[in-house]
C-alpha cells in the first residue's frame, strides 16, 4: 500500500458566524472573524489517495488525473468564492476548516474511479493552522 | 548600512471591482477576482527598514518595536477585515496588491522614529504572487 | 473525528551532555551537540487536538484557545530558555528533541478541556530533523 | 514510542516509459512525463524511525548516524543520477515515485541497526506531488 | 515604482558537460553534475516586472496575463525538457543556471507588451542554489 | 552580470547583553534575549557573489567551490557555537543579527578567489526576522 498526496490551492472569503445568535454572541465566541465584512484565507489543500502501483505504470494513480478531479470537483466550487454565500455543499453549516475540511471529502468521494481509495483531506487555513479528516 | 526586515502576517477579504464599469466589464479585466461576493486571502507582509547599528545594542532598530509598531497601525487595519469596506487608507482606491502595498507603506512611515528608514514593503498575495514598493 | 493542528515556535538553547560521563565520552557520542558553551534553535512545534466538530460552532476546539493554552503552558517556559537549565519538566532528563516533545505532551495534557483530546506533539529541531510522539 | 525523522536531499533525471509499449501509447498515459530525452526533479526524501528513547543520549538513535547510513545507501546511488539507467534497485521497474519509495524503503531496511525500528518513507517529486510507504 | 513578481515551476533534466573537453576534464570541473546520462531539478521561477499601477485597474499588469505570457513562450519550452537537447535558446551554450536565467530572459522580453517594464529573472536550481538577473 | 546565491545553515546559543549595563537595564532593553542562561537560533545564511559566466563552465563561480569556502570559514567558526564565547570575530561586539551579519561578511571577504565580488549577506535569525548587508 502506498499513499498519494496531491496539493491544490485555493483563496476564499468567509466569516465565522452562526445566525441563531446575534451579533454579540458571535463576536464573544468568534472574535474577528465574525467580522460582517468578512475575510478570506489562501487555503492549502492536501488530497491523500492509496493503493497498489499498477506494474505497468508504476502509479496507484496518474496524479495528473487526480489533480484534475480536484480542480473539477473541488477548486472550482471553492476558489475565489465565498464559503457562506457561494458553495453549494456548504449551506446551512458553519463555515470552519472542520466543516470544509468534510465537505470536500463528501464532495470528492463520489469522482474518484474504482481502486482508488481516498485516504485523507489536509486542510491549511493559514501556515499555522490546518485540520486533517479521515472519512469517520 | 544594513536592512532588517520583519516578517508579518494578516488575513482579509477584497474583490477587484472598479465601480465605475458595469458587472460584465468587471468580469472581462478582473476574471474570477471579480467576484461581488468577495474572496480572500493570508497576506504575508515583510517591512524592511535601514541604518547602521548602534554600538550600545548592535541594532539599527529593536525589531521587536518594530513589530509592535506594525502591528498597532498596520494589522488592527487589516487582519479579519474586507480590504475594500473595512480600511480607512483604501477607501476610493482599487484594492488591488500594488495599492495596498503603496497604501502599507504611507500608513507607516509616520509611526517609524526618527533615525530609522523605512527601506521597501513586500507583500504577498499568495504564495506565487507578491509586490514591492520602495517609497517612490 | 476531525484532527486540528496548531503551529507554535520557540527559540532556545541547550546542549547534548550526559553528566554522568566525562567530556571526552560526551564529546564521542554527541559531537558538537556537547558544546559546553551551548548552541541553540529555532523550533517549531505542531500541536494536535482531534475531536468531532461542534454544530454550533464548527470547531473541535477555537484554536485560539488553544494557542493560549500552548503559549501559557508551553512556549512561555521554552521561549528564550535554556533547555538544561531553566525548565522545570526537563530537569534530570537529557535534552534530546525526543524528550523535550515527551515533555511537552505531559505539560500539556492536563491544561486541555474535557472533551478535547491531544492526538500528537511534532517538534522540529531544524528544518531536516523532527521528532513526534503520541503519548504512549 | 517516538518518531524521529531526518529529511535528505537528491537531484535526478528520470522518464515514465513503458518499454513494453510503443512511443504513441506511453505519450498517451505518460504524457510530457515521457519525454525520451529525460526530466528531473529535486527530489526530498523523509525517512522516519521509532523507537523508545535510550535513558543515557535521550535518542531513539543518533540522527547523524541516520544520516549517514542514508548518504551512504541512498543519496549516493541517487544523486545527480539517472534513475531509469543508473541505479540498481530500479532495473526492471517503472521509474514512478511510488516505485522509487518503495525501492528506498527496502534498500535501506538492511542498513539500520537492530533496536531501530524503519516506520515510513515520504517522497517529494515535486513540491506538489508527494508519497509515502510504510512496508507494507 | 511598484515591483510585481509571479513564480512558476518547471522541471527538466541536464546536465554540465564541455563538448570542447574530454571526459576526464568534465568530470574534474563539474563533478557529479557531469553525469553522462542526465540529472535534473525543480526549478523554481521568479519573473519581476515593474511599472505604475493603472488608476482603473489598480494593476501594474494583470499577473494572469503575465502567468500566461510566462506559460506560453517558457515553461512551454522548458517543462519536461532535456535543457542541452530539447531547448532551442540554449543550443550551444553551457547549461548552467546562469545562463538559463539569461537565456530566459532574453526569450521573454520581446513577449512583454509596452509599458511594461521586466526587472528581473530569478531562478532555484535547488533550495539553496539560486541565480538573479537583471539584464545587463 | 549575475548574481548567484548560496544558503548555508548553522546553529548557535547567543545572548543580547551589554556587559557595561547592570542586568537590569539589559533587561529592560532587549527583554527574554538577555536570559543570561543564554538561547539559541536556527541561523539561515545566504551568500551572494555576482560576476559575470565563464563561456567554458557557464559559471561565474563554482557554486560547489562556494559553498566549501563558506563552510571552512563560517560555518565552521558558528555551527554548533556560543557565538558570545566561541567566535573570535565576534569578541567585543554586541551579538545581534546585524553585527553577525557584518562579521560574517568580513570574515568571508578576503577568501573569495579573484574575480568573485561578494554582493551580499542576508542572514535569517528567525523565519520571521532576517538582516542584509552589502558591504558598506
Amino acid at each position: 500500500m502506498v499513499y498519494l498526496t496531491r496539493k491544490e490551492h485555493f483563496n476564499a472569503a468567509h466569516k465565522l458566524y452562526n445566525p441563531a445568535w446575534d451579533r454579540q454572541k458571535n463576536e464573544e465566541v468568534f472574535g474577528k472573524c465574525a467580522n460582517e465584512n468578512w475575510h478570506g484565507h489562501n487555503f492549502e489543500l492536501y488530497v491523500t489517495v492509496k493503493g497498489n502501483p499498477d506494474p505497468e505504470t508504476g502509479f496507484i494513480f496518474d496524479v495528473k488525473k487526480l489533480s484534475k478531479i480536484i480542480q473539477e470537483h473541488i477548486i472550482e466550487k471553492l476558489d475565489h468564492k465565498n464559503l457562506n454565500l457561494d458553495v453549494d455543499f456548504m449551506q446551512g453549516k458553519m463555515c470552519s476548516t472542520e466543516n470544509l475540511a468534510i465537505g470536500i471529502w463528501n464532495e470528492l468521494l463520489p469522482h474518484l474511479p474504482p481502486g482508488v481509495t481516498l485516504h485523507s483531506i489536509k486542510l491549511y487555513e493559514t501556515p499555522r493552522i490546518y485540520v486533517e479528516y479521515y472519512g469517520d
